[in-house]
């Protein structure tokens, strides 16, 4: 059996465990994206709770089967709720995701606050190409939070970021998975044009990769996670082609995935198996 | 005329209250449910309006017609403002809501403030098994915000608030609703199993439970309320299986109910007339 | 050509630039409108950003295309963000909105911010004809944040607040915009009566407002929203009677809306040239 096709039937693997085990996901996202997160989570088998407060982040991290942070629209409350779960999750192996949102030289204090966050090694960085290049240490111009980049022309860079976390996933037109375990880049193919078009698809596939991450090891997560979206975001345009109605129609898929849509519609790449390091 | 056929009426007669009063509802809400607590609030006929900083609170619940206060994902500030308003609608007699997400000994910061809020006596408090078997004295292990017990067991526990509140409602598989002043439980039946997969459904209930307190009395807002949702969610279930689509149709018949439905699906039980005390 | 035709040609013009320049439009906005605003700017085809800290406020609001301010549920954070930007962009001359949600006697703080905010001249002001009408310095008794007021009473109250703004925009069954600098009171029709039961549908007007204000002068962009809402409202209306599935209807038009549609639907009138001075 080819390395891909173990890979899927690991993804396959790991959306059963999801169903099975509907793991407890901490979520400290932004107020855009808090409901939507949590409705992609319920949807697709995981039991969100958003805790993002200081005061209950340590206990709470304690028992979550992952974490989800992400730095969209940050508090000072919110900051410190991320730096005590990361803590906590780093320190009782609770796997966590980091999502850097508009990580990048115009907006220094939650790049500052990710900065930080990098210590506590995240099991999977997640973010769209400008994010993640930023991130790598390269100075770009984004534009708000919405990427600038192709993120084929990133994956390459985000190499450096393994030195933090096992794996890196870079969300685009193609998605790109970079595993330090399995020293491979993945090409994620699928999903549709519109999903930029729905605000917080990436922070709920954020939270996604953390519910995928309570049932499998690192790569995987982010595989089956980008599979899930892709192939719902294929299957809800061919239902409805406009933004409103595409969105309930992706919610409808996140929800019907099961293992023969899996296995029918899942579209990726080895791109490298000799990764250089 | 039955007991039960008197309380149905009663619910059509608080329904077409609601339709013509369109009382203004305070909510103090969690980040995940303000958008479509909102949402569900208009769809049903009343007026909300989110205000939750502690500057604003004294003022704007003494000119509500009730106050919603679910402490599902809690600032400093909005804290603040539950302790202000829940002790503004007692003095002033505005009848309130209490929702208790996530109480128990894990989430101990939010179940201090509801161990406050329970001194300014709640018209209702609602919640699911789990949150509701906690605060009434019991060791419980909930699985974060969702609930790991079923409604039927805790009603009897339910019993030892009627100290704090009128009246107590348990949603769940069946929702269980305890009266205080008609000595009496009722066991609501309908909704649809999608409902738990929609977040923020308990959370819209318990602000729609408050716009019925505004124009009746509690045990018949309670009922209400939980009929309400469950005529929605049965009729949505017939048209939509999928939660996407489900969701908006359930906000479809949350508008639509009218006397007619309400009369034709109405599911109600009469659990013990003699309520042991 | 009719001053009106002119007018419509403009907004025809603002639609394309909106297409072809996707403009970076901050929102510092409530915990209802977030998601939806950032949504509704999305399917217009601008690229919202919901940057709303004091500690990023000053930095991002120079390099955005417009801000948007809503003071719906304002925290203390939020508050001071609300300030910085508002300077900012006074400053460096980026086009700004201000929505005064609930601005009157009851909602104290909020409307002490606004009245600070006042200073730093917004570009336009717009909001219901309840707040528009106190901000206007009347004494009138709202309901929370709905409009008790129709939108016709108030437009002549307005004039006075062009001291503070060049553009007014009162919403309503219809809109109104009154111009200082073309010294004109426009009237757009249309939109229909299940929008005022979508929360944030104001909110998210006030964003969409912003984004056009960052393609074209004030009272085209003021115009070229309210005709992209009422026309978008109509339509919608025609595929969906009930406030579920017509909100996905109305996300869907907001999207599909072109020049075509503009052209075919569009119905404004000018309602004083000679407007009293």
């Amino acid at each position: 059996m080819s390395q891909k096709q173990q890979l899927i039937d690991q993804v396959i693997e790991a959306w059963h465990s999801l169903q099975k085990q509907s793991p407890l996901v901490q979520c400290i996202t932004n107020s855009v994206a808090s409901n939507y997160a949590a409705n992609i989570l319920l949807a697709a088998g995981a039991s969100p709770a958003m805790i993002d407060n200081p005061f209950e982040a340590e206990d709470f991290t304690k028992i979550s089967s992952a974490l989800s942070i992400n730095v969209g629209t940050p508090t000072t409350e919110q900051t410190q709720a991320m730096l005590i779960s990361a803590q906590t999750a780093h320190q009782h192996e609770v796997p966590w995701i980091l999502d850097p949102v508009g990580y990048g030289a115009i907006l220094k204090w939650r790049s500052k606050t990710v900065d930080q966050l990098l210590k506590f090694n995240p099991t999977i960085i997640r973010g769209n190409a400008s994010e993640i290049s930023a991130l790598a240490g390269n100075q770009i111009q984004s534009k708000g939070v919405d990427s600038t980049l192709n993120s084929q022309d990133v994956y390459v860079q985000a190499k450096s970021l393994l030195n933090h976390a096992k794996c890196i996933a870079i969300s685009g037109k193609s998605d790109y998975i970079i595993s330090k375990e399995l020293d491979l880049v993945i090409r994620v193919n699928g999903g549709c044009h519109l999903q930029p078009k729905i605000t917080a698809t990436g922070c709920a596939l954020g939270a996604l990769t953390a519910a995928y991450s309570a049932v499998s090891a690192s790569t995987i997560a982010a595989l089956a996670s980008h599979i899930h979206f892709a192939i719902a975001g294929k299957l809800a345009y061919e239902h409805a082609q406009t933004v409103g109605s595409f969105n309930i129609a992706f919610l409808d898929y996140v929800h019907m995935l099961d293992d023969n849509l899996i296995r029918q519609y899942v579209d990726v790449e080895l791109v490298s198996c000799d990764y250089e390091s």
